[in-house]
């Protein structure tokens, strides 16, 4: 089948014409569908039985950034590198992302699970609501996939040769432009920030020791082949059920087509950044500052579930490698206080990008009136600066924690 | 043309059904050939005139170790690394490598310039010729090849799709097998050793902090792919010429099939690791006390003006980067000072294997008595014990230096 970009009414003929729909959906009956686009990059459409429960969710690449249009060309073999590391994470995760049906390399289409009624995270958070198993799921997601693709759990001529399968060297380009450069460095660049910011940004990019931090967090980036990373794990990339009485939701990491192997605190800094931005963002989104300290306190304990969950269980896993090598205590000990460097140098490059870089966070941008917007683009800032100066000196995920909530435990309003 | 095995008559008649000959060759008169194969991989050839004084070098892979035959299978595709790895390298480092002539994948050959009157330089080196310029020549060749293959000089998205080029697994397995696991675990293993070394290497095998260290080396071999490394650069890898009336020599780095992307400091501590051991072993081949701490002498200038020239180099060469990133002065501190340290670890391992592992050194393995062999096996294991332990502590050269030649430059014999 040659490439055509699907609508809503072609996506419903696309799924039919596939013989793997016929155990997923009802097809003597009528299905419809529906746009439910969200991220950045692709169109998403839910196809499903017009007189029944069931469906599925198509997912297709453009040959461009679907928010940008042509104007911003991108190829299309996103979608083969989130059909291959969706596979690998459903393996190494099973239940922690959509099912994968079926992949479609010449239409771009990866279609999967459509988890109807869940919904991005993201919001909820931003909100107030507490999904108490958030932390620990995706330090165990983490745990798990990593671990799954690293040298220690296939060797390292499977895993040389898994390498050579995710060169997404797009999509790598864009997270070294994006986030480990253009907000450090003079014009040309794509930054985008209150104009009140301007003097706090200059001071910070006239930081050389700042500057050659950054550097050097780049360089591991191109060349520190550790694992699979999901490549762009924030909290716009986590779905989430109706929360039980626990407060436990079926969460669900979606959108792998940055994955690629690289550093793996790369991901567990991205992670934890996003919920320290909503956590500095809640001087503006809470109701009142008991409110703000309680969300912030329920934040920070996720931020330290999450590391807990993911150092256990990454220890655990290793304990059990094949190589004796690996079983070193102080081998691992070493390798995991390094993964926690990287995650406090990528987590402060998280914070600052995402204030004064190309593409922001809700948590932030929602901020009114402008005075919030920039206090909390200081904060951003400087707590970003400190997490990068701090990362060398990180020797627990207690020294992390302190660098991270330096002027947020008060609940200030 | 199918892949076959080449002998002495019928390289002569390969050569001439080769267009590139031509150029090469005088085709009109008789050509013959010699055998001259050294290393333990791969049969070589010389094929020169009968009447005339022209030549070239054919090395051929084999489906198995040269040295061991049948019983140690290997896939030909080594001959592709080489070939791979030569071009770039006399592209970045021309003169500094035979001259390649032709490639033929199907018949895994490589037909390059023919060094009449070269000679691998290890044993020149034991027997105490001074070649005057052999640390500058090494250390120009590593910069300039390092640098060439780096994400600095290519940028990232051609560096990653270069490193799908240069999948090594097969001999990457093998230096991660005999360097960095077997001299450091139980069996199974092809540890040889003398008898008398057995409770300096049980000594050594107990230590924790060690065997940390050298699993944290391995998985820095596996994972951080910072540029295209030589992979076996030691001075049975380097031909020289005879020394002019400076003590000067023309240098040839030769035998790259191991090449692949790695942490430049193995190549670098290979290579200072290989004049160390000959350093070590003049207390047996020096005639008398003083001529070898003339050697050794010689040997130690050599390491630090290798390791200057090689961080000279690296650094002009940065300043020249296209992205500001690794103009960054305290970035360029940090990486060559991590490429010290990387350099001091597998040092290190390469003077414990050479030792206690399954292949040794002639500066080594020649010394006799046997006591004279176990006075410097012992040295090996401690100075080889010292690089790795201290690696992390190594600030500057000196650093290095000072823990290298520990017990060295007394000249004792």
């Amino acid at each position: 089948m040659e490439y055509r970009i699907l609508d809503l009414n072609s996506v419903v003929a696309y799924v039919r014409s596939r013989p793997e729909a016929a155990a997923l959906l009802g097809l003597a009956g009528p299905l419809e569908a529906q746009e439910i686009s969200d991220g950045n990059l692709n169109p998403v459409f839910r196809v499903f039985e017009t007189h029944g429960p069931r469906s599925v969710l198509v997912k297709q690449g453009l040959p461009y950034l679907r928010v940008a249009g042509a104007a911003w060309p991108l190829s299309r073999e996103r979608a083969d590198f989130e059909a291959r590391s969706l596979t690998r994470q459903h393996a190494a995760a099973p239940g922690r992302v959509p099912r994968p049906y079926w992949h479609d390399h010449a239409m771009a289409v990866n279609v999967m699970e459509d988890l109807r009624g869940h919904a991005v995270i993201r919001s909820p958070l931003i909100n107030g609501t507490r999904l108490e198993n958030l932390g620990e799921t995706i330090g165990a997601f983490l745990a798990a996939t990593l671990y799954a693709s690293s040298d220690f759990a296939l060797g390292s001529t499977a895993k040389r040769r898994l390498v050579t399968q995710f060169q997404n060297v797009e999509l790598c380009d864009l997270t070294e432009a994006l986030i480990l450069t253009e907000p450090f460095g003079p014009p040309p660049n794509r930054n985008n920030f209150l104009p009140g910011l301007q003097a706090d940004l200059a001071d910070l990019q006239a930081d050389v020791e700042l500057r050659s931090a950054v550097a050097a967090l780049k360089h591991r980036f191109m060349t520190c082949g550790q694992a699979l990373l999901h490549g762009d794990l924030h909290t716009g990339s986590v779905m989430g059920g109706a929360p039980d009485a626990r407060g436990h939701s079926d969460l669900r990491v979606i959108d792998s087509e940055f994955a690629f192997f690289g550093p793996m605190g790369f991901d567990v800094g991205l992670f934890l950044a996003n919920l320290l931005l909503c956590a500095v963002s809640q001087a503006g989104h809470a109701p009142d500052p008991v409110a703000c300290q309680h969300r912030r306190a329920y934040l920070k304990w996720q931020m330290r579930t999450c590391w807990t969950t993911f150092e256990g269980g990454f220890r655990r896993q290793l304990e059990g490698a094949a190589s004796p090598s690996w079983r070193e205590p102080g081998f691992q000990d070493d390798l995991l206080r390094s993964v926690l460097r990287d995650a406090s140098g990528y987590a402060g490059c998280e914070l600052i990008r995402r204030t004064v870089g190309f593409a922001h966070v809700p948590d932030y941008d929602s901020l009114e009136p402008e005075a919030a917007r920039l206090a909390a683009g200081r904060q951003n800032l400087s707590l970003g600066r400190a997490l990068i100066l701090g990362a060398g000196g990180t020797h627990t995920y207690d020294d992390f924690e302190r660098r991270a909530w330096t002027g947020l435990d008060g609940g200030e309003h």
